[in-house]
């Protein structure tokens, strides 16, 4: 397949690319500065300097799949990037066939036992937060994507820590945050590129979010 | 002032342009097709030929407002462009002095002694209507512009009848339908202009919508 990966040097981003050379797809990976990027971008992986709001219907031309893995520094205000660069994402894809896939927080998950957003209950004081800000973008990004009904897009939603670590095995959930025996919620970014790649060579779940936790 | 007008060919943004052409502003019309749209473009008004999805950061520098006037035609099928230019031109404008300037439809206006968007309160059989998927998506779209805090925005919808028509007086609201003694609701493109031109002269609602009624 062919696959462009935006925030390919980010660290949710380098675990997809990796998981992807590893099973042979052809992958271009969207950087703002190609420079900074080549260290963390394997050999063989094609690199497109562009920023993904300038990114252009013939960027995306020929892709089976965009992968918006963009990470947004946390404190940076900039929370809203996550939101926007969704809607390009779109906007760039409407009736086409390509995969969307996008990566959205725990916050808007429910807890076990919840029918609603766990974000929704959060205090007032938790808008102080250096994670807030992001957070919310992407609660919003996710009620954005549920109006889209052209756009073949899958969204994945990790635990509430999303560590840099290996690929070892994963479960899938919805829209509910899934618990390991002890309560914990966890998953790594080996196991988030691997239910990322796999979702892409084996299409289970369209116009859906699922979550993702470490088996 | 420098105003940038999308859809300034169509048949509210013609009012627009009109309206702020009488007003010796200096006014943009953004088009897909300048050589159609010339015969429609007042002399003395820039001509930018663009597809408003396409417009860029530079393009839009040095203006002191976007009015996003593009129209979808009925049955089209291509409402979602109402929600997808909307968050163009948000995310061209995050974190800048430029106003942005909306107008969405009377549907996600409250009834009269309601306290929700009346479309959601349509019956299901509205669905197969040949206006309700550019509704649907500024219904979106005003959700959506309800999200943004870092956008001058300020949003207008027409009465339910959206008539060409000349400048003879308006009425402001807010998130209710205005109705005329009669229980009429309307609104012509002249006085919608007018509203628009006057709240971007005096600028009186901010990252708000303001329902239009024909005096």
């Amino acid at each position: 397949m062919k696959i462009m990966v935006l925030g390919g040097g980010g660290r949710a981003g380098q675990a997809i690319v990796q998981e992807a050379v590893k099973r042979h797809h052809d992958v271009t990976v969207v950087t703002r500065d190609a420079r900074s990027s080549q260290a963390r971008v394997p050999a063989g992986v094609a690199v497109l300097e562009r920023a993904p709001l300038a990114l252009t219907p013939e960027d995306v031309a020929g892709y089976d799949a965009v992968v918006d893995a963009v990470g947004i520094p946390w404190g940076s205000g900039h929370g809203y990037l996550h939101l926007d660069i969704a809607a390009h994402v779109i906007a760039l894809l409407r009736g086409q066939k390509t995969r969307a896939v996008f990566i959205l927080g725990s916050a808007s998950l429910a807890m076990p036992g919840q029918d609603h957003p766990a974000i929704e209950d959060f205090p007032e004081v938790a808008a102080s937060q250096p994670w807030y800000d992001g957070a919310r973008y992407q609660y919003y990004e996710w009620q954005y994507l549920r109006w889209v009904d052209n756009v073949d897009w899958v969204a994945f939603s990790p635990g509430e820590a999303f560590m840099t670590g290996p690929a070892s095995g994963y479960q899938l959930g919805a829209d509910t945050l899934l618990l390991d025996a002890t309560g914990q919620s966890h998953v790594t970014t080996g196991n988030m590129a691997l239910a990322i790649l796999d979702q892409l060579e084996q299409p289970t779940a369209h116009q859906k979010r699922l979550a993702v936790a470490d088996q």
